[in-house]
């Protein structure tokens, strides 16, 4: 099945809307014609929803899934083009992740991952491309650089995090977890400055923005130094866990599961292709309107819609002042993924950094094609925003300006992204925040609204922002809901 | 409530069998007289058990749990005294445990943990006693010591292990992994000794046989490795996922959780204090014969007893051979786990090892009593065996013993353990395994036996041996049992 998202670009076929997903849906919709009631509708299909519906159903509740995409996975999905795959957002698991290995573990899947880096052949090096000046090292030299670089950032109180963030899942555990939500990635760098070289300052910037997505005025330095601490207060721990292991199959194989484990219990109806506009809640059960005028009718409502379009659905009675205020903030991620099929270059040894003059500043080898191309994956973002579609030369550009210290420019045989800036049920990539969004709005964004109950990765406590607070989300909400439901037929039974 | 298990010593009581427990369960049977019939049962209230039970239930199933002790928890216990909790077995969690913390998460228990560490106040360091020499150093030094022995012990690739196990979810990854196997903790200090100082040498044998609770000899090189990998390839990983983070309430406090929730969907029938004798596989059902002559039938049965005391369950069909033999065989692990209440001396901030001399041989101060007094968890084991409740004078004398550098000797008010050796149901403490155990057997442990399914901390695949290895074990078995089930009557129709 194609899904409606994603484009590709090859020399036969020019730019092409729409990918295969093994995440599309077919048929669309189970939901039968006649009035049914249900026990929850989980609005949004993404891990959240997915795991939240999943729960659900499995422990007895009657439950209707309503998705505006064509596919599950929301912000996380990945592509199958001739067996292929290619992860549209969000790519790597690691056992750290509490949730996301739990259910892997479950699904006996420990064995379905793969390394994303493999530094055995062909072209093996790093390339950092500063807008005047470029170097080429080891990538050994790479690890001293960015230890270096790290080390220098984070260490903001003797151990490098430790004390200030020692309890990540309890977000401000210590007032100086607090105050730093009040800097910029852009203010910290300006205060460690003079001890950087210049390769380390690109280095660092680059990686910071690797994560944000943002500009290093937008991203706020606690969060970093959020995700910092989740990885062991580490470089290696970095590595390992944000950029290691990815699905031999692509992660669609790991969302189909929840979805197909719901379908199974027989309590789930679902549709897609099912925007929402509205939510009204009234008071003994909750009412929600489809964009297509149809209404629905729950004891309760899950709704997972992300921080960045939480705005465009309406809610009678108003979400709270502060919950709005933080719809009206919102997040910063706009990164741009593009896939390259590189051929003529073995590239699957080389990693590289083009930083801050292109629209394209971090790249990795990350698998061989089929044909035998390497596929490179290349990250932009708010720092020099492009839309690739809008301009496939200026993109093709920004991919061959990743290569600049290469005797021999790859040729670029096909490109592959999601362009999630523009996507109107995202607006954004993975959550990130700028300073004081989370210290000012993170209890806001997780308060319930009578029946409605909100869960996203982009408010969850742990991985925020990772498939993994997705599901940390998803499992919090299916619990709560499942036990007021229970509560509510012991008082009435 | 009092459990049966455990003892206190004082100078008022003496010694005295059992503790008080939140995990001794009352009443302690809630099965019907009336014949009833089951879909699953499960054997063993640990966390295994209580995983499987509660997933099961929660999932339609009907359960019957069996437990031949008084209380939940198996090895994993808390004991509660005048407000304060020991852990008689388990202690440790944190948010690289996949399994423990999802489960924590979802009962947002997530704030509900404190540091076992405080090096704060009194006494402030750590203290190396080997039989004829004793240091004393800083907390810093110790970190130096440890991170330079381990570093030698556990460099055999030149990258800590990194490339011998990447993968350790995949227990034998690489055949260089399932060689380490061959090899005891022995073989490898015997390799690296003349790089080791006396003081490194009697530092990484003490954290090693605290890991292993057995002898140098009957340590698996390779789960020691298997440790290491979990925890990151470093000594700080080690720290923070070993030995940091503890239950405010008592891991008990956990564990109830499961059980509370398994209840409550009202398809949960247990009995304690039933110990089971045989188990026969009739094809289409399983029956039990509990110690007491009772039988119960159901469609599938999930056994959680652990290794050592598995031979002491009949079964019909006979085991497989291989199994049997992965029983004969056995774990080593006899940890001996001492807590001690002394006065006169603030030692919040000591920690200590008195090896290979002393029956105990490791010991941190852990806590802070409400008597004001500072509580310190010492741990001994097979190296230099001894069965605390037998000779109370001489569990008296060893823990003074670990104190052999402090200008004053610490007066003992009060001891607290269980005694996980002499214990009929355990027969050992957390699993670990002698050389050869997992590359023979690991398979075979985990294997089913027609309707009936194993599932053991003791051959998990990630935390095995730990709280978590439980919960993934018994996720594991429910959701297998859930699918077939649940396939077997939509085929009946």
């Amino acid at each position: 099945m194609t899904s409606r998202d994603g484009f590709t670009w090859t020399h036969a076929s020019g730019l092409t809307a729409g990918v295969p997903s093994i995440g599309v849906i077919d048929p669309p919709t189970n939901v039968p014609n006649s009035d049914a009631s249900y026990d929850v509708i989980v609005v949004g299909a993404g891990y959240c929803g997915l795991t939240a519906a999943r729960n659900a159903a499995a422990e007895g509740l009657k439950v209707l899934l309503l998705e505006g995409r064509d596919r599950i996975g929301g912000r996380s999905w990945s592509s199958n083009i001739g067996g292929y795959p290619f992860e549209m957002g969000g790519t790597w698991v690691h056992w750290g992740q509490s949730n996301t290995w739990r259910e892997m573990t479950r699904y006996q899947m420990m064995n379905e991952v793969e390394r994303s880096f493999d530094f055995s052949h062909g072209v093996n090096h790093y390339e950092l491309n500063i807008t005047k000046q470029g170097y080429t090292m080891s990538h050994e030299k790479e690890d001293e650089l960015l230890i270096s670089a790290l080390n220098k950032f984070t260490n903001i109180d003797g151990v490098y995090g430790r004390d200030t963030i020692p309890l990540p899942y309890d977000t401000f555990h210590t007032a100086a977890a607090k105050d730093l939500d009040n800097l910029s990635a852009q203010d910290r760098i300006n205060s460690i400055a003079p001890s950087l070289s210049p390769q380390e300052r690109a280095a660092l910037e680059s990686f910071v923005l690797l994560c944000s997505g943002a500009t290093l005025i937008t991203t706020s330095f606690h969060e970093f130094m959020h995700w910092w601490a989740m990885c062991g207060y580490t470089y290696a721990g970095c590595i390992d866990m944000l950029i290691s292991w990815k699905f031999k199959n692509g992660q669609s194989s790991f969302a189909i599961r929840f979805f197909q484990e719901a379908l199974a219990t027989k309590r789930l109806a679902y549709a897609f292709n099912t925007p929402v506009n509205h939510i009204r809640d009234i008071g003994a059960a909750v009412e929600i309107t489809t964009r297509a005028g149809t209404r629905y009718t729950a004891a309760r409502l899950i709704c997972t819609v992300p921080l960045n379009v939480l705005g465009d659905v309406t809610f009678d009675p108003h979400l709270s002042a502060s919950k709005r205020a933080a719809i009206a903030t919102g997040h910063v991620n706009q990164c741009v993924k593009v896939h390259a099929e590189l051929a003529n270059r073995d590239l699957r040894s080389w990693t590289g950094v083009a930083y801050p003059h292109n629209e394209l500043m971090y790249a990795i080898g990350d698998g061989t094609t089929p044909a035998g191309n390497t596929h490179v994956v290349c990250f932009g973002g708010g720092n020099k925003p492009i839309d690739p579609e809008v301009d496939i030369d200026a993109t093709k550009r920004a991919v061959s300006n990743m290569f600049a210290q290469q005797d021999e420019t790859p040729q670029i045989e096909r490109l592959v992204f999601h362009n999630w800036s523009n996507d109107e049920f995202a607006k954004g990539a993975w959550f990130f925040p700028a300073p004081g969004l989370l210290a000012n709005h993170l209890e806001d964004m997780r308060e319930r609204h009578g029946n409605v109950l909100f869960a996203s990765s982009d408010w969850a406590l742990g991985w925020r922002s990772f498939i993994d607070g997705a599901i940390e989300e998803g499992t919090r909400v299916a619990y709560e809901v499942g036990k007021e439901l229970v509560e509510l037929r012991n008082v009435k039974g």
